[in-house]
């Protein structure tokens, strides 16, 4: 694996390799392992040019487990932002000797021109692009789903059987696009749950099911329903509803939690708005896998930076011993 | 010891137990010992919903020097500031591993609230609260006076028998809450010196004696004497003086500092305002203690984060020889 | 060596040697050496009073590559720009452990100021002051150049018998005058070309030759040509051309690099202003060496530290073993 860029391309092998990894970076009592010496020498640059402090502490975490070194990389006030190229900013990145970026960006397909414009020879891992893709969120999902549903020894295993429905904002959602894709490539069915001015155009060509009412969707019992968070800035756009008229309608509560089977489980990305999208009582049940996700999204982004780094090119560090 | 959360409650033994460990952290040449393998593996967090770099910084170096991870959060420009609730931060830094959460914040009582909520199970260490509490910087105080007036080998000892007056702004601040629970839990007495609009209201009910005049209050003859950084965008409130007339009454010059006793020092937390509560001379003459203050922080620090992360937690490092 | 603060007082042999080193800090494939434990307990901060993502991430860099804790210290909204004198951070930071201080200040002398004062006895490195010196820039750019022209086994050797055109904004350039100085120090000639308005005074005091007309400093066959960033703020001042009169004139762009002789090389210290001072194919020509002068940067900067910091002061970890 040279890049992680998106879940539409990524093989089912691929993606049940990194989850099989990502099992592997954890101890006996499933807790993530404080730390590794397989990356040290290794540099991962975080580059940011949207703020996203969580996805940013997520990966840093990943990688210094690894002992890899973490350069952070904000592109806000850096000549970035006075009119550098994508091109001149990964050059120099990949010069100073970064085996990895790590990159989040407002416009959909910059990681993918980054990785295959030949600019760079270092692993690209896509942290988020504009409405396009966010892959490690959607594969720490599968690998929170697949846990929760068959435990712990489900190396191996996908998803077939299981049901999911993806409520909010698909429009605008990257996490919604990869969870579609890497679910349905992992043999779940997705149902999308939404506001009609909030589904994407060309949603008809995709391997889903649409819904216009949650209470229906939940009455087909699916194992699991994925809350978007709302972006609160979109609030006042024309084909959006009030903050009540959503909540009301898309927001998941306590009664609505109740109808789903027992044994359904409640996912968000994070960061909740409580009372909005979620009510706290429906974020804080035993069915909520909302904290198991964080801790999931760092084994994910270990196995990820393993994967692109350490399993398939050379390195001089193989042979030293584990400390 | 779980967290350090303030002084008010810290047991005597406790602090002394800090102090007698930061004491542990130098060498023979009473310099701080530049690298321990002790905490590696374990993640430290720096929380910081208010700016303060020299307090970050201190402990950043604190944690490198015990070979942890440090990652630091600035929560301006985070998911925070669009409105997750100190719950969700917590509970999602708990879920990437943290292993203690340093936190700074403007709100009085948030490190209490992180650290009594049940959200998380990390060590939680106050780096300022509000008005409320700076636990680290009384400890460095401590640590400072105690090396001072009993030399290298005062460990056990308390400051009985010492007699310190803290100088300015009492009524906002944390620094002076903390001095006052801990210096007096230690034995030693305490004069506050301050305008009476910057006394705050429940003072009788402390352990010390207030004086309006500071040449009175060096008449008495004090060991220490701990000047306070005025805030400077508090000048112009109502119960404020200019700052001629502050530093006129309660700034503290060449003139006063030789008024004291020949041993006395001269603390101040730092960054000061030279030229308006401290002058030049009495920042750089010799009995002035403010860089030993900053030396003595960085080993409080790593006393803080040891006991509270490797002495009396499980850790499967604790057998690692030392490098 | 004790500081790095500029390039016009650096000793020919105290040049040469951090450029020898530099090569050490190579493999045998000529790519910098990924983890070397050389500063393993030395902390290195970087004390930045501009923005400067590129210095700043070569310098974190290279640090880390020679296992040295690294602390990066922005002074935007620390108490630096609270009125906190350069002094106080400057003791700050030395008495928190700090064994090297990385600066890039606004204000040209600030880095000699910090090394002379007797406030510190940490190592101090300029990483750019004012319009005065960025002495690791124009090391990485003569090692860059002596490596383009003798080789991989040039150690020992000088600039002598080489010509190297400067182009653009001299009159502000930092880059330029630090270039200046060393390139002549070691042995090449320097010929200035520039905008008359954008010449300074002094100039006949520098040991150069000026030149306004582009096209006649190619005509006369340099080895190197190095082009200036300019700095678009500065595009509206009265003593500076147009956009598109600066680009025609004194814009590199691909007729002017075909009349280069063919073992010349076209040299730019980034980020560059493709289209402005630089054309697209000017810049990613075979002769442009800008991602070796990047790659270049961190060995540089790599020798630089390890000569202040290992070289020559004691430490104890002169007998650890390289692992």
């Amino acid at each position: 694996m040279r890049h992680l860029l998106d879940t539409r391309t990524l093989a089912r092998e691929d993606a049940l390799r990194i989850l099989d990894v990502a099992e592997d970076m954890r101890d006996t009592q499933s807790r993530e392992i404080k730390k590794l010496p397989t990356l040290r020498g290794k540099t991962v640059v975080n580059l940011f040019f949207e703020d996203s402090t969580r996805t940013r502490i997520s990966f840093e975490a990943a990688a210094k487990r690894l002992s890899a070194d973490v350069i952070n990389f904000s592109a806000k006030g850096s000549s970035v932002s006075k009119g550098e190229s994508l091109q001149d900013t990964a050059q120099t990145l990949q010069a100073m000797g970064a085996d990895a970026v790590v990159i989040r960006h407002g416009a959909s397909g910059a990681p993918h021109t980054l990785a295959t414009s030949g600019w760079i020879s270092a692993g690209v891992l896509n942290a988020g692009d504009g409405t396009h893709e966010h892959p490690t969120q959607a594969l720490l999902d599968a690998f929170t789903i697949r846990k929760r549903f068959f435990g712990e020894d489900s190396r191996g295993r996908d998803l077939a059987g299981l049901h999911v429905a993806i409520v909010g904002d698909i429009l605008h959602s990257r996490v919604a696009r990869s969870n579609v894709w890497l679910l349905t490539t992992l043999g779940a069915t997705v149902t999308l749950v939404a506001p009609p001015t909030l589904v994407p155009q060309d949603v008809s060509a995709w391997p889903v099911t649409i819904a216009y009412d949650l209470d229906e969707a939940i009455a087909t019992a699916p194992d699991a329903v994925m809350m978007l968070r709302i972006q609160l800035e979109r609030m006042n756009a024309a084909y959006f509803p009030t903050e009540r008229e959503y909540s009301r309608r898309w927001g998941l509560d306590a009664a609505r939690v109740a109808a789903l089977p027992s044994a359904s489980i409640v996912m968000h990305p994070g960061p909740m708005n409580r009372g909005l999208e979620i009510s706290a009582d429906a974020a804080d049940s035993p069915r909520s896998t909302v904290l198991e996700q964080v801790a999931n999204g760092v084994s994910v982004r270990m196995a990820a930076l393993y994967l692109l780094l350490a399993g398939e090119r050379p390195t001089n560090h193989a042979q030293e011993e584990a400390r």
